[in-house]
């Protein structure tokens, strides 16, 4: 199909897109331990500035490794002299893009855990980048918030859940980076003790652990403490299908008692389904169910319970609100997953997440594991929540004296950092780590 | 849930609806046939004008039968003081309106062929007609087409098809209304010679007889004689569910080789998924999936092929945005529905079309039947399609002086017309008809 041709009125030239400003970053990250590894000392993210002939300036956010770089600068190119408006044809904009098969087809992402990749999930996290910068702007231009723009906030706050993570106090020696006062957390005592601090500072009165780094019974038993600490709070649990059908039924039939739900136990959609069938506990995921290529067999076989929708994944906030739609067709319920990200996205997340009725379960976020950040005033998280805000556009501005250093670091890389890699940050502590194959349990 | 304030910033300030207008209107109709009956001489719609605080006036469309003012009424008084934006909301406040369940529960539609009515599905239409009002006032107040605040459109002009039926050349003696040069068409040279005029006159190159009236021998030889008229072209076939499992699976063999979709051979989705087993032919509906709630089962079970949306049904034209996208997430083929409507919906029709990627078959419309309208200037179809506004808004204007006239004939009908009752009408023609039962053949 060929796209058709920019709106012609006044208002939408103004709202042309004149300049596309791509930004790669290095943002800090605390050692925080998944199945694969750990987190390095800095993440990639990629920043975008989409600028109108009306001079106003719309700002997006999302995954920064090289080969989302090589997708994002054709299609800035692309976007010149279209208008902000134009959201439907982004798809097929982003399609004339190539991309390096080699990179992405097929192969499990390495350290982002965001499922199976292919060409089309990967120009649909660039497309995000810029979907969420065009509705800043044509916000911004039209004295509307974001949400206004997705037909309206249902809500006045936004729930957000404490990401809980085992960790250690700091990277290990010769990575880098910088160190926190979190202190380790590789045992039940430190998960309390880390979820303690999340209830204290951010007032979040749900909490997930990242699972699937130690052996099942120890997740099993930080679980039990944090469910004896926070009694009849929800809780949830996610080794990033690192488990084996018979080992996940186990953990089922263990904590279904004091699971919210359990988060992508195993891997794959035949596998989630053979789980799902005895859980006894919703079955959540971003792994098995990360495009809309592979709802049908999920929601067809009951594999999952909860999807956690991600605006990254799955092309934007309005495909989000659209795979909100599905959920609600089809009985399956619906929370929000993150990766590492700053406030750009974070804004990006309540806005779609106030609008959506559906929205069954309290919000997935690392925001607080990022000391920096690239906008003018932070998000402040008071009762576990975001106010949405009526501001127009996203409602967050970008700081560029913030942003220079952290571009600077990416240029100053010498390319260890630039593609995130938690094996790799592993063998500096573990010689000899390799990404575990699963069933690892 | 309580629905949240509505936005507030200056520009949010005004676009809030100040005021409502609707207007009930009787609109001429020719006598075209259905399974059920004859369309009457007259039949309702109801016009919907939204005034926001910046005085701009937006318009829609839907149905005006009896069972839709008395809903529209109350939700039109909750819409004062919310914004034009704040379209996500439109579904708590239609459920706050409290329906006549005596009128609509698992009755069916006596008039609209429209499947089985519920309270919801019935809210969903007069929404509708709101949603459609609040986008125009938008999109008139910002300087945008309706099709980019639905994200843009993807193609230049729409193609629409043939809406065939058997016909009187006029209306029942004592049943009124005006008679137009159309002549009858009840039988394959009669519709033939309609297909022809009509794409003499629109350019059509694809035709929908609707079916359910005569013998099914006789709906397979006009079919056939359009086949030969218009080789290659597509056709459809729209009985209306008024056959058995085994017709719908005779006529499927014998007109496979001719049809484009077979549209509700019969009642039901379970019957539908019988026929589809093995008719090799898609099969398309309007009656057994017309809202989200039914999409699970027929989707499972591979009960349909073509979903034909219609924005008055699911809910305007974002919740037929989504329909698409579950459309195109579980291969099932996408067209567009229609009953008697008028300009405005037309037009609203054309703008959501054109948003849709997935678009697979020219779309239905009664409009060429309508010789009034309400709009200042009727659109115009050319090779069959309508071109795409970039116009404000809808991009049509209501004209008082076209209203005024037809509402009057509304305030004027004793009782008759204001509810559309085809099987009333055939009893002029045919003394003691009623609906006949399904299967009918």
């Amino acid at each position: 199909m060929t796209p058709a041709a920019p709106t012609d009125t006044p208002q939408a030239r103004r709202l042309t897109i004149a300049e596309v400003r791509l930004t790669p970053i290095l943002v800090a990250d605390p050692p925080l331990l998944n199945t694969q590894g750990v987190h390095q000392p800095y993440t990639p993210r990629l920043i975008v500035e989409v600028v109108t002939e009306g001079g106003v300036t719309g700002i997006g956010e999302t995954y920064g490794d090289t080969k989302y770089l090589e997708l994002a600068r054709p299609l800035a190119e692309k976007l010149l002299g279209t208008g902000v408006t134009d959201l439907n044809r982004l798809f097929a904009l982003a399609h004339e893009v190539a991309v390096d098969a080699s990179r992405v087809e097929n192969s499990v992402d390495v350290g982002g855990l965001r499922g199976v990749q292919t060409a089309d999930k990967l120009r649909l996290s660039v497309i995000s980048g810029f979907e969420v910068a065009c509705l800043d702007a044509w916000g911004k231009a039209t004295g509307l918030p974001v949400h206004a723009l997705l037909g309206g906030k249902v809500r006045e706050r936004v729930e957000y859940s404490a990401y809980l993570f085992y960790r250690w106090a700091r990277h290990p020696q010769g990575a880098g980076g910088q160190s926190d006062d979190w202190g380790a957390a590789t045992d039940p005592p430190g998960v309390v003790a880390q979820a303690e601090r999340f209830a204290d500072t951010y007032g979040f009165s749900s909490f997930k652990l990242k699972g699937g780094v130690f052996e099942p019974e120890q997740e099993i038993a930080a679980i039990r403490a944090l469910a004896a600490r926070f009694p009849g709070q929800p809780l949830r649990l996610d080794p990033n299908g690192a488990w084996s059908v018979a080992t996940s039924r186990y953990v089922a039939g263990e904590l279904r008692e004091v699971l919210e739900y359990l988060e992508d136990p195993t891997s794959g959609t035949g596998q989630m389904a053979e789980v799902a069938a005895v859980a006894g506990v919703p079955l959540a995921t971003n792994m098995c169910v990360t495009t809309f290529g592979e709802i049908r067999e999920a929601f067809t076989k009951n594999a999952v319970q909860v999807v956690l929708s991600d605006h990254h994944y799955w092309g934007g906030l309005r495909n989000t609100r659209e795979l909100a739609a599905m959920c609600r067709t089809f009985g399956v319920g619906l929370s929000m997953h993150s990766n590492t990200h700053l406030g750009i996205s974070l804004a990006a997340m309540t806005h779609v997440a106030a609008t959506v009725p559906n929205l069954d379960y309290a919000c997935d976020s690392h925001y607080p594991w990022q000391a920096e950040d690239i906008i003018t005033e932070r998000l402040t998280f008071r009762d576990g929540r975001l106010d949405v805000t009526d501001t127009p556009g996203l409602g967050v501005e970008l700081d560029h004296d913030k942003l220079a250093p952290l571009h600077q670091r990416w240029l100053d890389d010498d390319g260890t950092m630039r593609d995130r890699d938690d094996a790799a940050a592993m063998r500096l502590a573990v010689p000899g780590w390799t990404t575990p194959a699963i069933p690892r349990w």
